[in-house]
């Protein structure tokens, strides 16, 4: 028997094809890499097969059953076509065979495939990916895999979900597992969802701050770099832009750039508010600020003057000074007057914009969110096998 | 002798199954990853078995025990059923043979074992996670493990802690360590529960910052932001949600919508304070700026006629002028008393909300704490053996 | 059959070139790391090859092909010239001979190739990479690859596009495939460039703020401190310098000079707009604060001094006593117009300035621009080949 | 003498225990890992031993000593008992023989320690690590060790500096190297302990900011957020409680505590200042706010009285209206007078909390210190062997 | 032949040393990590040495050269004396022997060697790193190196740059490499140094700020917190303290300590800007609000007591109001007079401490960069020779 074995340490070739029956298939997801795009999966098989040179007379030898190390005796070999690595692994050191010739082995395989999943509606994505499985097999002579049951281990840990595998083939020789993966939204909504709607949401609101104090301005430029921190979180959890790239992208981007026009607007605004012009700067402000300055020069000449003749007319005195003091406050409750002319104007433009800005947004996220809805992208998973 | 090795190069199949006998077993959990559910733990176990090929006649070679390179002859291998990988290892190049073939070697066994830990209270979390060891055995053939002595060696480092391992069994050859793990949970206690805890008891206590300066608006959006902080850092720790995923995420989401929602109204109180009004911007705007428009603008009227009387009248100057100052400081205490009233309005409203935001918070806070005591999620890890 | 292949185990020798036949080559990108430069590559490669020892008369033994174990026989090796790690592995336990000697076998190369990409253009960066492919060969001695087909798996995730490669040689013995690679830009022209110009549009906007009430100096400082992390984040993900390293760094550090200046001038002019004077503090503040003081010492000594008198006359109390208001009140007017004029005066500096860095940043932006486009760097990528 | 070799492949026993004389040993902590208490390690050992089988007669083969691979004769096995991994390389592939039987090796063996290192007094922690060496020894037979000298490598790159490690044994057979560890407490210092006394002193002198302006809660908030940042990175570099977890994390608790509270009195205190009155917002407030409407609407009656009175009496018009000047005044003198008794009050509360606060915290100060001089906490470092 | 390479699987032992030829040595610097001080290298080596047993007769056998299967003759092994590891890979799996018993072989070394580069100028810091290749040698047996040209891989990726490394040797059998390594300083300048040299300006220049407004505070608090990120940063790159650590972390420590001091002298400023007074606040505040208090108390009777004449006097109520009036204006004056006296001495100090603020920082960064230029330290590279 032990003779036996060193001298049968080499493949099979009857027909140049051998049959072997994958009696019981396990698959694991053991985690998906979401910024490479990668399924690390992990498969049990329990093979069997028959290898004439095993079989021997029970008459000679009486066991029925023995138990052969595996690394004296030929075993077949698995591995997943579009995989980037398989690795396969005996799940023992010793294998099985019947006095038939007939060998029981299980082994591991543990493989990363590359599957482009449709990321387009990204936190609640779902896809399926084919695992390929296939013998080793070239020009007619080979393995030749026919299958049994399969068994999928569902472990919810980590980002994607795994539902029921089912195996499924393109050709006779062209067996796959369909995987479908869908991810648990819960994690990225809580993380970037809801808080850029929060953001979004205290944006519009912000509107409700007074134009004056400078707070409005403070607010929204903390909204925007906040904003722009979660754009660079989804960057590094998302993969870079393919067929179906995840359109939150695309939408946080027109996010942070309404919020900015937004903060923007809003920083002109309180410029108007507190001159009562913008824009054009220094050309109309020049002869803006000379009026002020050449009417407040008449008014101090006037006030000169008067002090001039107040040295003179005694009586006159009691009523000039009060009429200084009226002038004074006159003046004051001008500027005031003329303050709030502007302030009233900077505060229309302020709210015709609130609710241009408010139509805007909200037609935007209609038409966003009936994008993701109706728009479904596909991925041809298949290019592997050409 | 060393012939005889070099002969004994394979398993032994006797009855179809070999009893090894595990005298001694020592179990460590050498880290836990709390993200993806893992517990990497260690075994060395001293196996005992008899290899009735290995014994001789002690009066034909004199020696009792020999030692013998554990690459020549067979050894058992163990493995940890739920194990993700399992690497067995000898932990020495030789063992030690008697003349009887009993043959004693010790192994180690590294494996990596999916434990879906109940995470629902999870700063307290705490679970039971079975590590299962099986011999290789396939149709009544292969190896029969029997049990000694388990001892676990108590590594307090890593964030979980595992207390005293037990070894169980389900089925006569389906044995188990049940490993009782918990969550030290002073560091997550100090850097996600505590700062959450008083960034909301600071945004309770920051209705107390005055409306007006702008101040209080600023101070909830940095508390704001700074707790979406803490929820991604959580996020970051925790696994995505299973059936028992940890309800503090849920709890973490609440507080950052109260939070918001606080922030929002604090916002739209401010607007009231320094306006009067608020909510439909544009048609109450309108007409009440037109009225103090239109009011003003008679009040100017007033004011340029009086101008214009000043001229003739010379004793009723005084007076008139007089008038007008007095007019000037009654426009502003009506304009003071008005923004009073406002301000004392909008105070009204903010402690009329203060007073609901604290018992709702409270009433929240009460349930959700009673929830996380009294609700206990149990998760059945013995999925693997079906 | 059995015999002759263990007898074969070594490698074949005939005129001391053994040339092998690249039938089918497959090229993939499995990752770029854009930091280190360095592209990992994997490729599948279909070797055919005569072995004059391996053939056998089809007579005597009646099988045309034969299935061989490929760790029996010998089999030629493939590396990467200009790889760090070359690691060729066989993509099965087997292979194919026939009786006329000729083995087919398939290898898997995976390769860590540095290659130093132009990054010049970064966001838009293109490049062709080389992974020169050789069989071993040593004075004469060795094997002569001859290529057939090659196709480029093209997978689209991860950073870096890969196109069509193509096979080139540059002398008899040094093939290489050229594999063309192109940053998808949009990831990071959401993460870092369009923030950027978020924030300096931004920052030009931020000129439209008041000066005085301390607004804009929080809000540049603000933009500084983000464009430092953006300036962070792309130093983490670009390599260090090199010959052509990409230029946007470059053009980040002077985006920040700029906005730092432009901070730096807003809080000058803060000063200016608050006092009415900046630069050197001490000495002109020194006597303009004593004529301001020393004037209102004399104003308060004449009030005294009326207010002494105040005692003494009876009814030019009234008089006195309004001349007192008028004064306090023309004092108070000429304070606000001189604060006027120096904010006017302040203001006009303020716009001066920011036409001045309107002007210049256009003209760095246009210059900026040009040389972006107009400029291409080269790089020699073949330096390994000496 | 190469078939010699061949056949000496086999592990030697005489008496069952072998002698191996380690002639040097050179130890180096390769590095420490803080975070999981790891203890990253490498020897270098010479051992020598003989082994009678390859002794040969110097007259029949002439050469005194003999380089023999290491593959093909028995070689002992050192390992680390307390070690998670332990790796023993040859540093060779040749050893080398003498005629009488002496073998001389050298080994590398990479051990990872689990070393609960004291951390009591984090940034200046320093503690005794063992690495015990044994042989592979089971009742009676296998290899028995003894020692010669023992040189450490002293490279300080790390965070880690190691001290000269000395040889000891607790039992004829259970040796071990006693490694020191200390912290350099530089980069902690400079990178945890430096800015978290800035921030503690920064919010003692934020006392000094007025309680008005709304600055000094801004300023607070800030600190509050920044110590948590350094709380977050101090537990990402410190290991989870054990028996001498270190006192730094609960002192830096009672800082984050001592600041939450410090801003929460200031929050509360700006309120005091503002209105003069604070904590049962809604009770008092409604009576207070009422009274002041009664009164002020009762001045207004009296007011619009006046101003109806105002057009029959002419020459009382002066005094009446210099009198509603007056009444104007004087209310505005009365609300700054009772605001500025509000702040007056508020001020002290808040220099008697500000000295509160000093006496408190310095006296914590001085008891943290005293417990981190004073105590000594001592962790049992030879659990292992039981 | 073949028979011929079986027998030759062993080392060769003439007289006890063998001549190894490194006809050609290619160095390549991976990478380096600054951090720990590692430098990852690549060494590719062509040896030629000659092995008597593998001669054959031209006449018998009548090819000159033969290709080998490395794995069964011998070869020697090289080592890098001070790698903490060393991985020698043999570049193919065949090698050349001619007829005369000359072998020609290539190998490929990784090592990663510990080098303690002097990092004390730490962005413009350089330095020589010896990396000691030597063969397997012990008592005077073993290989004895005799080298040949060397070529330097200059791959400028990553943060250091390589020069060229020239072949020296300390002893006969001790030859090293000495790679001279310089730090590219653009990234860390722009990341680090740039940032902080802006920081440290904006604090200068933020002492234009006004005092008054609370805005010079908030800006120094931020300009702090950004420094300690930085700080952080660079302790995060950098190295532990050793003996040649960088002075720039002692540096940044003073910048910050500087930044700090600048911040609560800032502070201070403010509250006597606003309060006139400071430092010992309780004392001081109590008598000096009890006179103000007094002072206004006393005013009030005056004020009450007038009213109270007001009903008497008739024609005097014109004179008293008005005399009241101007009372409440000159309080107002003499109030702004104290506070502007308050200001202008809280901005001369101000003033005072700039002048200090620039002549210790200007002297300190005059001292510091002497320092860095004048002082030169060095470490010896060779402590693992001993």
């Amino acid at each position: 028997m032990l003779i036996k074995k060193e001298y049968l340490s080499q493949p099979q070739t009857e027909n140049c094809t051998q049959n072997i029956f994958v009696k019981f298939l396990e698959y694991q997801t053991l985690s998906v890499d979401t910024k490479s795009l990668l399924l690390i999966s992990r498969l049990r098989a329990t093979l069997e097969w028959t290898d004439p040179d095993l079989a021997w007379n029970t008459s000679v030898y009486q066991f029925n059953e023995v138990i052969l190390p595996v690394s004296k005796i030929w075993s077949p070999e698995l591995h997943v076509t579009n995989g980037i690595t398989t690795e396969m692994s005996h799940s023992s050191p010793d294998l099985l065979a019947n006095s038939k010739g007939t060998v029981i082995h299980s082994v591991i395989i543990n493989a990363q495939v590359i599957c482009e999943v449709n990321l387009f509606n990204y936190p609640f994505a779902s896809d399926k990916c084919p695992v390929a499985i296939q013998g080793w097999s070239r020009m007619g002579c080979g393995t030749n895999l026919v299958f049994g049951e399969l068994k999928t281990v569902i472990a919810s840990s980590g980002e994607w979900e795994t539902g029921n595998a089912t195996l499924e083939r393109k050709r006779s020789d062209r067996n796959f597992i369909l995987v479908p993966l869908s991810i648990k939204s819960t994690q990225p909504f809580i993380t970037l969802v809801l808080p850029s709607i929060l953001i979004v949401i205290a944006d519009a609101v912000s509107f409700a701050l007074p134009l004056g104090g400078g707070e409005r301005n403070g607010f929204k430029v903390t909204l925007v770099l906040s904003f722009t921190m979660f754009l660079i979180i989804l960057n590094d959890e998302l993969p870079g832009d393919g067929e179906c790239s995840p359109i939150i992208r695309f939408h946080f981007c027109c996010c942070l750039v309404i919020l900015v026009v937004s903060m923007l607007w809003s920083m002109v605004m309180t410029r108007l508010f507190a001159e009562g012009r913008f824009g054009l700067f220094r050309q109309s402000k020049g002869p803006v600020s000379g009026n002020a300055g050449g009417g407040k020069a008449k008014e101090d000449e006037e006030v000169k003057a008067e002090v001039g003749v107040d040295v003179l007319g005694g009586v006159k005195d009691d009523a000039q000074m009060l009429r200084k003091v009226v002038n004074f406050l006159e003046a004051l409750d001008a500027k005031t007057r003329e303050s709030d002319r502007n302030q009233r104007f900077a505060s229309k433009l302020d709210h015709i914009f609130f609710w241009f800005y408010l139509i805007c947004g909200s037609a935007y996220l209609i038409i966003m969110n009936s994008v993701m809805v109706a728009y479904e992208c596909s991925v041809d998973h298949f290019e592997f096998w050409y």
